[in-house]
């Protein structure tokens, strides 16, 4: 068992909601201080895609994240330390969070990220996964076809080359198809590996890091129970709600409801892959401190724009309608994403296949992510959480 | 013929240089006024690729250009026009140029515009082009397929509508292929358009916008100098310099130098679509203020840095040679994307395929392109053009 203390890192709970799960907090890392409730933006491979760092933090941005996996392919975690690490590499100076690497072994080729997590999937392991044993997972790198392994002694040695200040353990994220005896198998393999994530980051803690323990079990609620007593006891400085979530919103938030009783009370808690603003409102209620989702980048390359108060909380800028349409996506937002460009403008460059849509549009959805962020914390110091969901829903 | 006054341009030379056409000059537009020797950017479909106008401004650009065949098919005039203009609609506030929409016209299908003009072009009219008369040219809209009919009188209208400060008549630029006889005709048809243009222009002149003449004649010498002599006798604000410019180095430099005598002295000259550092210097001796390429996004895009003091004037970020270099660009210029991020994270960019090195390379090559324009003219001022271009081109 290790003893970690995380000197440099703390999450101060400063304000529970009477009447529901949804909390304040600060979480403190080495990279500065974090309010909570707060999305983390994917930088997949080290990259926000199309935004520069100067462009998140003109958007408000508090934290982002990057991927292993992608990162051990491309260009490797030497060169990364190598250059610096992560936040030197890549321009980023604020809190950065890394994943191990599994969720992307156990899901790449499945179909999306988000399949995956929400029980879409269609079934059978992706191409690029060759075996899993009791030392790792064994997968095809997709740039070479090479043989590559992923470890939880590896995926900690490479996280630490990587610099970020939160971390995670190594687990099998796995899929909504799997019956209960795999998944109790694999939740088992993956407490095990945490075991050994916990064991390989004490061996070269350097208190610049700070690792979450994931919470497994699929949508079996004693699995769930039985992971997350393993979280609680393990010497991780925060919980990660992973693996499937169900196949229905009910069984999801059901799911999340459950972990987030049986976890540790008074660790931040983040939730992996959630970025829908209707989940995000019911899981901060439900004491989710943390999110993370590809989708306001994601979307905004399809053309879409995330809105406050807009049914649905986006509008296409592709459809016919905008093509004359003088009005910025957001007059009153203190951004020029958001209260310069006409709708017009942006539909005709998205028309015209030009590079700029994305970038604006992009900028866009992340001011958007954070100021809804922003106003579920106000609402919860307010315990006007109800109002402000309506508000942002248009309920 | 018309009676055009330019009440609010203006194009005063301010110094020559002792031992070559070389000058400096301000060219004063509604939007701003320019030093020349000066480039001029293509945001071709109303938008520089990857760049937004405040990053074009970062980067310290005076002036930039639209295609109106590219804005007549997409958005369309009658769209720029109800949102108020192109200034408006992309957010650029500056000097700005647009085309006839000719060039295009003649050159698409038949490979790319540097072919085109420098002598590269393997033969035969692009698919797209349908029929030229002498009322004008037909072409197919390479979006819907429809048939579309672009004259002198609608050129000058859609440019009327798009509302940039430098317009230019309507013409058909000949390619190096073409024999004597029809570079001949096609000379003369053009010259009509540009009465044409000019009396089209006449009818609604509100003093917003000046017209540039435009050269034609190919390689042949006497129809060089018949062109020049009617663009100087023509009511134009300016002149520029079109058509194909031979098949060496050598020709293209005769023709410009020969244009260059003939043509009105005292009227800003423009030569079109060229880019390249060689011979902008060349070309800024031989009497040229203005230049226009696509070269300083579109080898961005292809992962190039445009450098100073380096053979051949650009690296290509894609060696692996750069993956673990953590030199900036160039750490000496007021620029992040030049001076903040290391070629080891652009190279990363490039191999991960992450658009970000697309935003980052195109605004370091926009900053060095006016980086080196600031430099010829402190260079003519001085009279040491030699010396810069030596230090520049690293000879």
């Amino acid at each position: 068992m290790t003893d970690l203390k995380y000197p440099n890192f703390a999450f101060d709970i400063t304000h529970n909601a009477p009447n529901s799960k949804a909390r304040l907090g600060n979480l403190k890392t080495p990279h500065g201080t974090i309010q909570t409730p707060n999305f983390i933006f994917c930088g997949t491979k080290a990259a926000i895609k199309n935004l520069n760092p100067d462009q998140m933090v003109e958007a408000k941005t508090d934290i982002i994240l990057s991927n292993t996996y992608h990162l051990m392919i491309q260009p490797g975690a030497d060169i990364v330390e190598k250059m610096g690490g992560l936040h030197k590499f890549m321009g980023w100076d604020g809190p950065m969070l890394t994943d191990s690497g599994g969720f992307q072994i156990f899901s790449m080729g499945h179909g999306s990220v988000a399949d995956e997590i929400k029980g879409r999937n269609k079934g059978e392991r992706g191409q690029s996964l060759l075996k899993i044993t009791e030392e790792g997972a064994k997968f095809r790198n997709y740039r070479d076809g090479s043989s590559m392994m992923l470890t939880p002694e590896l995926s900690m040695d490479i996280q630490r080359k990587l610099g970020a200040d939160l971390i995670m353990q190594f687990d099998e994220c796995t899929a909504f198809h799997v019956d209960r005896k795999y998944t109790e198998s694999s939740m088992h393999r993956s407490h095990r590996w945490g075991d050994r994530s916990l064991e390989q980051f004490a061996k070269n803690d350097n208190g610049a890091q700070a690792v979450y323990g994931i919470v497994q079990g699929g949508v079996y609620d004693d699995l769930r129970k039985e992971s997350c007593a393993w979280t609680k006891n393990g010497n991780f400085f925060g919980t990660a709600i992973g693996g499937s979530l169900g196949g229905s919103k009910q069984q999801f938030y059901e799911i999340v409801e459950l972990c987030s009783k049986e976890i540790h009370q008074t660790r931040p808690v983040h939730l992996l892959g959630i970025g829908a603003i209707d989940d995000i409102f019911q899981c901060v209620r439900l004491g989710i401190d943390t999110f993370d989702c590809v989708s306001p980048t994601r979307a905004a390359r399809h053309g879409w724009a995330v809105m406050k108060g807009v049914p649905g909380n986006r509008i296409n800028l592709k459809n016919a309608k905008y093509k004359d349409d003088e009005t910025p996506l957001a007059a009153d937002y203190d951004i020029k994403a958001s209260n310069f460009y006409s709708k017009a403008y942006i539909h005709h460059l998205i028309k015209a296949q030009e590079m700029l849509s994305m970038q604006i549009l992009s900028q866009h959805n992340v001011y958007v992510m954070n100021l809804l962020m922003r106003d579920i914390r106000k609402a919860i110091a307010e315990d006007t959480l109800d109002a402000c969901e309506k508000e942002w829903r248009c309920l």
